[in-house]
This record gives structure tokens, sequence and C-alpha cells, in this order.
């Protein structure tokens, strides 16, 4: 497994170049940014580069496509894509992501009749390019009622997703935030066949009960109360072998500065990979 | 277009022979029966003669794969739908068609998905055989709350799903009843490509308010407040052709006899018909 | 069914300006000229305003993407290709349509596999903007053998192939030139549903054994001995109601102006329609 | 990985419960036997009390339906497909295989484009009996010019037609004989990600020129020239843990008894394994 950053817990960040000088100063193997801007700032070249230079790779790019929106804007976004997956193929990264509101305010049948017919849109686009398609179901118990209608959260219904997608480059994102808070344990995972995995995130949570952890009350990797022993064990043994990004969402960004904060999750990352007794 | 009855509205026939004896006899030139158990009675020449004596085609056969149903039961009736889809079209039947209720006991958005994926599979069977599947969305008010959650009722909805399962055989089945229980009126007709519609129902309603229209309250064309005229002729307008289906769903089975009530219906078909302008 | 023009017969024409224009002048309804270039000059609401002002709608726009070529050159013709979408979408256009060469130089079992993909994932992209993909097939004896191995050139070959892509939004490009020069008669038309053909071409053969038509030896329509009034009545009967836009390839540029052969074409379109009975 | 056993190979076997009784007998772990017949003389719980006492799983059905044949076998081998991949599932078993051959007597585009739409709906009836669908490309150089025209043979024309097939439950029978004969080497197994291998063949070829190899003249695991220490280490660290299934095609049936050949073939799989250095 790759151990991979995204620019959520890392503080005030002045951008991508940034995020990847820190992820290759710790250690880190990955980062999730967008390769579009990279490109359109430093050349492809220069973003090839750059990365290759901090010895990181691109895990994930972010799907910019408004699915959950009116159609016209569904459409802006889809016209920009192929440039987008274009961007990311051209500096080897191979994923994509999105995630999934466990609740919404608008019909929940009709509504998923429509994001089938817009995702199953955009996967195709992104595999024209190789690129898969990650879904993330969401798990705190606030946001299933926090829009006026619940949706999907769970792992099984996510997966019912994907089947209807019907795409073969179509799959999860597992974050390790959402696996505890729906209650998940490592069978779940044990049950799942790697290449259903397009990503992973890592994360922590506090020790409140399991129906009060917030969305935003993100702990890094090892500070908290989630088995994170158990759920990179499972992954690994399931073959899975891409990154594990770590992904922290907090209330209020961090007082740390990004150097700082990269060192913590450094630490973070060291202890329960060392738990967990995967090789670094 | 086809002038066609359904079972439904027949009162106590003995079978689908009797009702293509009873199409052929007041000039109706679609009947919808279900291929299989006739070819299991008559053979395949019987069945095929049976229909060319009485002048009469098979205009669809209901989809019996228990969609709505545990993936178990799903999975029994999907084993059956070839042989059933071979037998349509051994007899030249080329249309298969289910309904939506409008309202659903278990949650909307996963039901939505698994629905999207099985109907795929269903209508890749039945594309194979060179049928096509028609949804017909339901409109009576009492069952949108019926069941515990709503669920889709609208054409546009319904239209949204069409593109959802994605595949080229797959359209609507458009029923007068529901039609006028949702509020459409001719335009949403012209709006459609006739390819679109892989069938049709024809009924009428009773003079009460449109939200007290119950779904098995319905009366024979002509006899209630439909525009049926409007109905049929922007049908034929839009270029569609196929069988225009009786179907008359009520409380009580009607007293009289099928043969009374196939001339009840050849009187409606006549009325509403040269209401319409329209050639018979 | 709507009279139209291509840019193939104008002659040197100074642009789809000029097509737009000859073609409001002589009575044509639609004309096949490119929409991202229209709008890149003129704006949206120019170029809606050109077309409004002379009576024209746009009938189809060309599939730019290499699909023939290596990868890369596909993926970046893809990269460009919602923005041709949105084009035309924004401009009222349904239809993209591409020719399929009777003879390539690769493997053609490979090859079909690869152009099958391809040709659906650009079906998705032009379906999310409403947009359908007509494949025209390409009769002439001589482009047969022109590359290394035959490919497929009959209609029945190509509603195989629109099988094998599976997407709804893909039909027929029906040209009079390769229905003649591929031995078809008017029974092969009457044999399709409306929606299979997503254009029409129209054109005239010269009188040489058929082996002997060339690709770019077509006449205008009515000056050649092709059976111009079965093909359009076959067409009328069958429902099809979109385009029939004239398309004629010559060895050598005709030495009429543009205005002179808009004006030769429309005698040719009175001359066919009237032949064929059917309404201008 | 499992070891597995074809009846291909084991002489005059009395069917498939004697190739399930010397698997066991001989310490392998996995059987290619179709499960309808078998169910249908024991019944699924004696099938699946048989398959529990020799401690195998069915590693493959074989694909009965005639893909390559007229529309109307097709389609009534398509009719017993939901069967068979029923039966399979109830009895644990995940994979079903087709061959490649490398030439066709018919046009090759067009067979592709037929093949394509066939294949396609046989993977979505086995998908959702959770079935997979491998296609095995055939290697050896005689059968390239057996029939009139090339088809398709080498791995990379296969895979390009699993992504025009387009399914997710299809992917590569990746043949040992077929692997040599086509010249690939184990950098060729180390490019795939495991899940594009659905079932795995493993055999030897005779010390001749690799033209000369043929199709039916193959030898037991160990017993030839091919490079199966790379084979199947590649197999191993790209993650494959499927089934490696003997399948001895010879032109003759071989003289010894299957108690024999199966005891032969133990010694080959221990013999590979060890110089693979693989657990066993």
């Amino acid at each position: 497994m790759l151990r991979g950053l995204t620019g959520a817990g890392m503080g005030a960040l002045s951008g991508g170049e940034e995020l990847i000088r820190l992820a290759g100063k710790y250690g880190f193997q990955s980062v999730d940014v967008d390769a579009l801007p990279l490109i359109e700032k430093l050349g492809e070249e220069g973003a090839a580069g750059l990365l290759d230079e901090h010895g990181v790779s691109i895990g994930s790019i972010g799907l910019s496509v408004q699915w959950r929106a009116g159609e016209a804007e569904f459409l802006e976004g889809l016209q920009r894509l192929p440039d987008q997956a274009a961007a990311a193929r051209s500096l080897g990264c191979t994923r994509c992501c999105t995630y999934i509101l466990p609740s919404i305010d608008s019909a929940p049948a009709h509504f998923m009749a429509i994001a089938t017919r817009r995702l199953r849109q955009c996967a195709t686009v992104l595999g024209a390019y190789g690129i898969s398609l990650g879904l993330e179901f969401v798990g705190p118990h606030h946001l299933r009622t926090h829009w006026r209608h619940p949706f999907i959260w769970t792992m099984e219904e996510t997966l019912d997703w994907v089947a209807a997608i019907g795409e073969s480059n179509v799959g999860l994102l597992l974050d390790a935030y959402h696996w505890y808070t729906t209650g998940l344990g490592t069978d779940a995972i044990r049950s799942l066949r790697a290449e259903r995995i397009v990503h992973v995130h890592i994360n922590d949570a506090p020790d409140v009960p399991v129906e009060q952890a917030l969305d935003n009350g993100r702990l890094y990797p090892g500070e908290g109360i989630i088995d994170l022993s158990g759920f990179l064990n499972a992954l690994h043994d399931i073959g899975y072998r891409g990154p594990v990004a770590q992904e922290i969402l907090t209330a209020e960004q961090p007082a740390e500065s990004p150097d700082q904060l990269a060192q913590r999750s450094k630490a973070g990352f060291d202890n329960v990979f060392a738990l967990a007794g995967l090789p670094y």
C-alpha cells in the first residue's frame, strides 16, 4: 500500500506544489491533487518533474463534475472532464473520486436514477483515459438526517449502486471514518475483492459514542479509537496495494503549519502501520 | 395503431384462448397474453394457427420476473425469462411490460439502484430475442402513499429511469389512466419520440376529482372523462403505430359475460376512435 | 422530411455562413455544418440568430474524433468532443455522423473490437448532450478493395455493429449512393424502424454498371439513375421525418458558383420530391 | 492458487464424478465440470456433498452457448444459460469460460460485431448469477490459417475485445500453451491486473520450434519446455489466487487409466510448483 496525503488536515497549504513537497519530505508516496491545474501552471513536463523529484505519484483526482446539480451544470462539468482526465493520465494517475451525501433534498428514487446515468457518463469518459471512478459512502449519523430525505450510506448500498452504474471501472472509495461510523468490521473488508476498491482514506475518530462522531470531527491516524490496525490488515490481506490517503476534516483549520502537520501525519502513519505489522 | 385487448376488463375468461377468439370476433387486432403457456398447451404451430385464424397478434407479454422481491426470487424468475422471451418471439410478439408501484416499503434510493441493475439484466435477455421492455408509470394518488415511501410515478421520472437502465430496448408503457391521474396533457405525449413508447393502455376515468380516481376504479373507453381523443391523436401524430390495449381494473369482476364485455369494449373503441377522427 | 444541404457539392464555399445563407435562399431547411466554429466566430446568440434569419437548422455535425487512428490521437479527439456536442446542443442540433471505410489496412477483427469500444465512448459523450450518432456504411465497389482487408459495407453489417456498440443513441446514416451501390431496394428501407435512422444523404449515380460507380463520381439528385422516388417514399412511409441532406462527392470541384450550385440543387430536390409525390 | 484438473488429459473418464474423486485423491483443489448435469444426477445437496467429501470446488464451467453459430442456435443456447449459471452458483462456482478460434470462415469484422453483442448478452446473464466469463485466446500457429480468415489470437487483442464487450465480469482465460505459442514472456503477465484473469490453464509444450507446436500436441506440466516456473510466479506476484487447471489436449487418448493419469498430473504439479518455489 502507498502512504498518501490529501490537502484535508494539512492546514493553510499554498497549493498542490506545497503538498507534493511536504509529502516527499516526510516519506509519503502519493498525494491527492488535481492534475490539470498543476499542468496548467508547470507544464506537463514540469509537473511530472516535480512529482519525480519528490518521489510521489498522484493518488486520485477529485471528480469536479456537479452530478448532484441541475442538468445544465452537470453538462458544463462534463465538458471539462476529458481535459482533467487527460491531465491525470499524463501524470500517471488512474483514480478519480467523489462522495455520496447520505441525505438529500430531492426525491431519492428519482435522484438515484438521474445520478446513475450521470455517473455512468462520467465513468465512460474517465475509462477512456484509463481512470477508475471511486464512490465514497459517507457514514456520520448526523448527515443522514441533515437534508430532507435519506439517500444511501452503507457499503452494501454503494456496491449495489456500483452494479447499477454497470461500468467496469467503477468501485469504492473506502474511508476509515465511514467504515467506522457505519458499524463495519474487518470482515466487511475481507468480503471485498481488492479490485472493487478504487481508493482508501485513513483518519481517526474521537472517543465519543459512534452516533456522535461528526464528519468534521476527525483525528489524525492513531490519535483516536478506530481499529486502524484491523482496517489496514484487512486491506492488505485481500490484496489492496493502492494509496491509503490521509483525509482529516475538522471544524477549524489546525493551528500548526503545514510542515508541522505533515510531520504529525508521518508520526501517525508510522504508528498505525507499525501496530498493524505492515511494511513501511 | 392496433386495437387491443388485455384480460383486465373481460370478466371471467377461461384463458388466453378465449381472449384471442373474442378479440377476433369483435375486430380487435392484438391481445396481451403470455406466449409460453399458450405454446405449452397448443404447440408453437397450434398457437400461431389460433392467432392467425382469429386475425390477432400478441401485443405484449407481462414481465414475470419478480424484480421487486429478494435476490433469490429475482434470479429464479430470470431463469425462466429466456423461455418466455423465446416463446413470445416465436409468435411474433416484440413487447414485454411491467409496472412501477408509486410507493414502496423499502428504502427508495437503494431499491432504485437494485431495480435498475435487475431491469437492465431483464432487458438484455429480452433484447436477445428481439423484445422491448415497457415500463408503466402508475398515477393514482392513493397509491403514492399506500406503501411507506414514495418511489416514482411521473412520465418524466420514468424516462429518467429508462436512461439510467441504459439499454436501447427499454421504453414506456403509456396508460391513459396514469397519463390522466398524473395531470399530463397532450403536449407531454407530443414531446415524446414514438420509439420511446413500447406499449399503450387505454381505459377511462370516472367523473370524480382526479385525486380520488382509484386504480381499480377504471371505466371502459368512452364511458368516462379522460380526453381519449386527444390522447389517441397525440400518439398518432408522433408516429406511434403499435397496440392500444384496453386494460380495465375494477374492484369487482363485471357481471357481464366475456362476450358481452368484448362487445362493450368494441363499442367503446368505435366511439373513441371515431371521435378522434382516426381510421379504424 | 427536411430538405438539407451539406458543403459537398456546393463548390468553393467561403464557409458555413455562406452555406446557411444559400440554404435559406433556395428553400432548404437544414445544413450540415459544425456548430462549434460557428459559435466561436459569431457567439451562441449570433449563430442561432443567423440560422433563424435564414430559416434553417443544423442537420448534423461531423464526428471529428479520429476513431480509426492510434489511441493517443483518438483520446485527443475525445477531449474536444464535449465542447463540440455542447455547441451543437446549444444550436438545437441532435445528430453527429461518421462514415465507415469498407476496407482497412489493419487486421479487421481486432480493429472492429477497438472501434466498437471507441464509438461507444463517443456515443456516451454525445448522448449526454442529447445527440445521436449515425454510422454511414459506404458502398462503392472500388473502395472495398482499396485498402488491404475488407471491413464492413452493408446495411445489415452496420446494424449488427450498432447492436454491438449497444448504446441507445446510435443508428444509421443512410446515403442514397451507398444504398444503391450495395444493391439494396426499397424493402430494405421498409424493414427498418425509423428510429434506427439518424440521418439521410441524397445524391445520384451515373448510368454505369453499379460496380463502376465511383465514390467521388456522384451526381445531383435527379440527374442520375438511382430510384430516389422509391428511396424517399420508403423513408417517408416508415415515418422518417429528419433531414435528407444532399452530399455530392466529385473528383473535381464543379465550375459553377456556390449560388448556381444551390440553385441546381434546389431544382434537383424539386424534381425528385415531385416525382416521389411527397410534400415540399 | 488452486491446483485444478479438467477432463482433458485424464483419459477415458466415466464422467464428472470420477474426475471429482480423482482430484480429491491426488490433492487437487478444483475441477472443471459442468454443474447442471451433476445436479440433475445427484441433486443439489448430493452434488455439493460429493464436492465437499473430496475437498474440491468447481473451478469453471464451460460456456455451452453456440456464439459462433447462426442466430437461432445462439438463442437456443442462451435459453439454457440461466439454468446452467444458477446450477454453478448453487455449487459455489464463479467462472464460465469459452475459447476463441484464431481463424474463421466468415468475414472477420462482421463476425466480431456479432460476437461482441452475443458475448455481452451471455456475460449479463452470467453476471446476474455472480459468474465471470473468461475468454481464452488460442495461440498455436497452425490454427491461425486453419480457417479462411484470421480472427484474433493475442492477449492484447483479447483484452481489447474484453473492453469492447464492456461488461465488468468479463476477462481472460490464460492458458500456458497459448501464452507460450503467442511468444509472450512473464512481463506480459506482470502487466495484467489479477482481476482481468478469470481462469488459468496449465500444460506443457514439446521441444519443437514454436511454430510447429500443435494445439493437440500438449504435454503434462513439467514434461516439456514451457517456462512454467516463470508463468506461475508471475501469476502469483500479481495476486492471482484462482484455479490453475491442467488441460492436456492430445491427438490420441493416452493409454493409461484415469487414475494413473491423475497420479502423473500430480507429479507434474508437484514438480512445477516446487521449481517455482510456490506453496503447495
